[in-house]
């Protein structure tokens, strides 16, 4: 399966491509949009959206998978950081897309095994299992793809959680939720 | 000229429509677009997009106004808005409108006279301004209004300051840039 992860950003949106097979994960592309200063805020919204749909286009994915993101300082950034994001949703929405956003935290666990990385360290790992001779750059692409690294690891975590709990014990007559990801 | 005000959000969009002629505006239409919380967020936003763009195709109008908004509190809550004000400013660039953002201040100023004038007041002014026997309701759809009243105002302002500035001077040899909005 494709997985698109994406980091996004009104000046510059990360996005990186994989391939899932088994348990296996390998690179297929990443990058940044970016959108110039100059323009205002309506003309770099759809310039992002146009970039991302023309992604989707190419790389037909299965998935996309976003970082959640938090903002402890400056209060202000959430909202131009929301609104790139916003017409991303939209068109995995308008494609009826699986979505998934992963937390900082999650994200680190996933490649790294802490949700107290740092960014060298999670960098390297994405660099390492997706068999790159180099870390990928810049920073916002990298991010991108460890992103949809995380989600490869949840979805097949949650195809381990369905294989160990089995079939459903008879004495279940009320309908159970599985609580498999994916 | 037709207007259109916008006060957004992920659960709850105000819209308000009025027609500005000379210096008079009038009530076309105000209401909100909601979305329900069980929907995950691409379906939430989609939601807005189609039902903002339906209230495009109905009025078409000759501009959009938006509220800028601050969050001082609860840092997290500017994502969902601005994912909300995301799809928003994307219909606006897909159409070519023009498009201006407004502070709460400027809001309140243009309708009040006062920066600092309470949102009983001005939802007084909205009332009073556009002939209603009624506050409009609810409060998101009523604060959209205000925000295109402040926009039919700064609009004329401009256009008062363009008349008042007259010709340029014949000794402004490089090009000068007029203070005019809208």
């Amino acid at each position: 399966m494709i997985l698109v992860g994406i980091d996004p950003g009104t000046a510059t949106t990360g996005y990186g491509v994989i391939e899932k097979r088994g348990d296996r994960v390998s690179y297929l592309a990443c990058g940044v949009i970016s959108t110039p200063p100059e323009d205002d805020a309506p003309s770099r919204l759809k310039t992002i959206y146009d970039e991302f749909n023309a992604l989707l286009d190419r790389y037909q994915p299965d998935a996309v998978a976003t970082e959640r993101l938090f903002f402890t300082n400056n209060v202000t950034t959430g909202i131009p950081v929301g609104r790139a994001l916003g017409v991303i949703l939209l068109a995995v929405a308008q494609r009826g897309l699986p979505w998934k956003e992963y937390t900082p935290t999650e994200v680190k666990s996933a490649i790294v095994g802490t949700g107290r990385a740092e960014k060298k360290q999670v960098q390297f790992m994405v660099t390492r299992l997706l068999g790159l001779s180099e870390v990928p750059k810049p920073d916002d692409a990298a991010d991108a793809l460890a992103v949809a690294i995380c989600h490869a690891h949840s979805v097949r975590l949650g195809s381990l959680a369905s294989e160990a709990a089995g079939p459903l014990p008879a004495r279940a007559a009320s309908p159970v939720r599985h609580g498999v990801r994916g």
